[in-house]
């Protein structure tokens, strides 16, 4: 067992402070890594207060994480010591079942197990996440992150990234189609990169028409105030893809309408509490509305390569270990642009 | 004109009686049909209390329709004198719009000119349905019936048929897929003729125990009580599609759970009053909700052919015309199996 540190919540209503557990040892499969960088997700904040429920404490959050490789099991093929790698929210799942075998390891009939909030499938111990120091994973878990990226800026890839590039690519957006992104936020920034790597048309649709101008540098083509009736009465029958990336409450029917016939509004954020669609706005023009839950190894590993090759990262503010509590306020507020990430040598002082 | 017989409402509150009408003359692109049958849908009652809104009155309703040609204009070249023929839920559109261009004229930008309660493109004249003795419509929106089938049986075809038929090609129902038809009625019948002759394995998901037996003559492979709790819970994760017919409000959610990994729920019922819908629910399989609204005039054309080819046709309770009244009470009570349809030969008496 290695000794880990860490920070972690004690309960629901206490915020973040240091801990110091133990990772087991490095297995036949299993890679050690030295954790470098942690991305802060909203989900992050809505478990360690148990917003969904089962939240398992002590918990060290954290699934946006990128580090280099400090030990291999002896059946490891690869990875080797010294290699970048990355890990994402799950850390293992059944392997037999169809989605499984598919490579959609998120939709593991048995249930992902989660890279912390988790069980260990075989211990049923707890997972602890990247807000440490270091992290023992499967290798069939782990991705290769390449050097030619700055590292902070790819541990949000880990989890924003997938979420957004997933659904882009498997309604096969591309050149000449026209994408709406719903929402500038961790994932609504990524959303718009993707989709501008793609080669569509992007739209950025956002309540803050102070975001107009980063909406413009992320590479937008258009930015549409949401609260302006006239602008949106505008786009109507406009998109082909509305990617919605909004947690908040809010009406799906506003944008289904800004959905052209055959549209597909794709739903990565879960609001708090549930949209009413009525069944004319879909019927009326063929529209569909389809779910999302970030990726399998595979296409996370596509993903890491893609952003590589298109110098895709995210945009991050980087923050040290102890000032994750008060970066959680910010984070509610919206106040961060747009990816907090914490510099895990912070850890190590 | 052409004097025409039929029946119509005056208004949102009174029954529908005998009306006298004229239809225009023949047209250069038109064809006149003497109508033999025409089906009972059950948006003929919403539209004639005007719970839609909008409705034109005096309304004849009717847009299943099936007869034979009587006359051809001069530049008509798919019909013949003595053709038999069929009308839908439309008979003309703009014809310029990329929807129309590609055939599903159902969605045109303009929208489609309804086979009643619409307006003639050209000179605003309210149009006149089936529920009469003759009609003129366009050749380009008018269908080829086989004479292989009998006549009463295709009629709802051109409705029932056409809203099943359609989103099950679209989302491409075929062997190897397990799909279930969410309540038994007029368009839930079609659905399960349909997707068993595509070749899937089909259950039929209904409220009444009573209509188990005609489930499996009507060829579906699994009956469930939708009311059984053992049952529903055991079908969760099952189904790659759900073909949704149920007009009546209803969750969304307790079927949105029966869809497995990357299922699809086609939703062609409009309930009075919209469902709710958890993000959660579709992001965590990837499922997604599709609406989809009868078919293009090409795809009608396939489908009738389909079914000559197949043998499949509507069941029907055939009526005369005086039984339209009490057959609307009846169809609110689900009191039919599972179209009524008018002979409009009780019309010419």
């Amino acid at each position: 067992m290695t000794a880990t540190k860490g920070y972690a919540a004690q309960s629901a209503t206490t915020p973040l402070a240091p801990f110091s557990f133990e990772r087991r040892d490095t297995g036949a499969h299993d890679v050690q890594i030295e954790i470098l960088y942690c991305g802060v997700c909203h989900s992050d904040l809505h478990q360690i207060r148990d917003e969904w429920g089962g939240s398992i404490f002590p918990m060290v959050p954290g699934h946006e994480i990128v580090g280099r490789i400090t030990q291999v099991g002896s059946h490891v093929t690869k990875f080797k010591v010294g290699d970048l790698a990355g890990v994402g929210c799950f850390v293992d799942s059944c392997r037999t079942c169809q989605n499984c075998k598919d490579g959609i390891e998120q939709y593991c009939d048995e249930g992902m197990v989660g890279t912390y909030n988790g069980r260990e499938r075989l211990t049923g111990a707890p997972t602890y996440g990247g807000y440490s120091t270091s992290i023992v994973v499967d290798e069939n878990y782990t991705l290769h992150v390449s050097d030619k990226l700055p590292l902070s800026g790819v541990a949000p890839l880990l989890c924003a990234g997938i979420t957004t590039y997933s659904p882009l690519r498997h309604v096969g957006v591309t050149k000449g189609h026209k994408v709406a992104v719903l929402g500038l936020g961790g994932l609504g920034h990524m959303a718009v990169k993707f989709a501008v790597a793609f080669g569509a048309e992007v739209t950025m649709l956002s309540s803050s028409p102070s975001k107009a101008a980063d909406a413009e540098r992320l590479g937008a083509h258009h930015f549409a105030l949401t609260s302006d009736a006239e602008t949106m009465k505008g786009l109507q029958n406009s998109f082909d893809f509305i990617l919605n990336t909004v947690s908040a409450p809010h009406d799906y029917n506003t944008y289904l309408n800004l959905l052209r016939t055959n549209g597909t509004m794709i739903v990565v954020g879960v609001p708090p509490s549930p949209s009413q669609v009525p069944a004319f706005n879909l019927i009326a023009k063929r529209r569909s509305i389809i779910g999302s839950l970030i990726g399998g190894i595979k296409e996370t590993q596509e993903m890491l390569d893609f952003c590589a090759e298109h110098n895709i990262v995210s945009d991050v503010e980087i923050i040290d270990i102890d000032k994750i509590n008060e970066s959680y306020e910010r984070m509610l507020k919206g106040d961060v642009r747009y990816r907090f990430v914490i510099d895990i040598a912070s850890l190590k002082k």
